[in-house]
């Protein structure tokens, strides 16, 4: 059977103006591949809300999971939990549940649970908490969406909390062959090879290294011993 | 006069797995907005032509310009230039003037221009050839899509041949202001100074350092006196 599919929605003007690097799409790429979901597209979009409904609603209907990163803060700016409401016509208000974690929060420090920090209880009807352990304030599950924070140690801590509900497929294995035989050299064998191994997927990046030039072959495959034996006949099509 | 806008598509299957970091994306979005273009959107996707074809064509739609990484070498999962010229039912074959620059490198370097290397010589009809000052193998340019390769350096120096060719907007300018306190207590502030500066973008970006939170507030836009009025009078909302 094949393993279940994602795509992942980046939402921020600070990524694509380039002010900031996101880290947050290696991050969840890496964790779906261990978890043998495979994360099929990426969008990145700006806090702009017909983009981000357009995205969210695209991605939900192509894709068994759909990973959001962004705006889910207390400022003006943070407009995704109204945007994913709006995706799937949902109502959204400030809710008990988050209410009550945010409240002892800013209890707990002295701060005033204002109107800006009173935003981020607001979640769409129907959707479960997705717990925060750095920052309290919750992420949520609507449907096939997961909606994470930006800041990537909460995102990160989120995606530890949701991957565990979801059922993964056989996780992704992979071997590299290291060559120092420049691509245009190797092409013709591998592509060969790639033909009668379709249940693999084969793919060459080439690096340049002190002048030399080499290319590292990295052959992915959910059968760890077919992996291993277009591996073996690889190494011995192009000898050392 | 607004500026134009732009998409990238980043391609490759190594990038959604996880096991390769995307730089080239940070890249562009830095160059694209010195040079006064507005990076609307990204979109990730697999070494998968129907993938492929399917982005190039919306986003091709939607924007001025879009801007493709990755694809373009000589194995078998190099599908890019093919994909391209499906997108816009172009004809695609080995061109005289791409295969004359490949075949004078790989005669430089005492190395034979197979049939691998020669697939780097397949250009679109009507395409416009991307310099190469790195590795020779060109890209291209095709109606308003810029086809260029994912290996980091070579995809710097590609964009460093396209863009001055293209038309950009005012550049737009930022202003940062690193206050320490966390958004919740400057989210109503900052939201109504941002209503009434409707011409520029505030973003709110939270940070927790030696366990203190604070909050960079960054302002954009193309009047660098629109830019530096607000930022003065969040300077006085906000006083150290």
């Amino acid at each position: 059977m094949a393993n279940p599919t994602a795509a992942m929605l980046v939402i921020g003007d600070e990524i694509l103006s380039g002010r900031t690097r996101d880290s947050n799409m290696h991050h969840l790429a890496q964790e779906l591949t261990k978890h043998g979901i495979t994360l099929s597209e990426v969008r990145m979009v700006a806090d702009d809300a017909p983009a981000i409904v357009a995205a969210v609603q695209a991605l939900a209907a192509g894709y068994d999971h759909v990973f959001t990163s962004g705006g889910i803060g207390p400022t003006h700016d943070d407009i995704t939990a109204d945007c994913i409401a709006a995706a799937f016509g949902a109502g959204i208000d400030i809710r008990d549940d988050a209410r009550v974690l945010l409240a002892a929060h800013y209890a707990r420090q002295g701060l005033e649970f204002n109107a800006a920090r009173q935003r981020m209880a607001r979640i769409p009807d129907g959707a479960t908490l997705i717990d925060n352990p750095v920052s309290i304030a919750p992420g949520f599950t609507l449907r096939n969406v997961h909606v994470m924070a930006g800041v990537p140690t909460v995102f990160q801590a989120m995606v530890a909390s949701v991957l565990p509900t979801l059922t993964g497929g056989a996780p992704l294995l992979s071997q590299t062959l290291r060559l120092m035989r420049g691509e245009g050299e190797i092409a013709e064998g591998l592509g060969a090879l790639a033909a009668r191994y379709t249940d693999l997927s084969m793919g060459s990046y080439p690096f340049q290294r002190d002048g030399a030039y080499g290319t590292n072959i990295v052959i992915r495959g959910t059968d760890g011993a077919r992996v291993e034996a277009a591996l073996a006949e690889l190494a011995a099509l192009f000898p050392a």
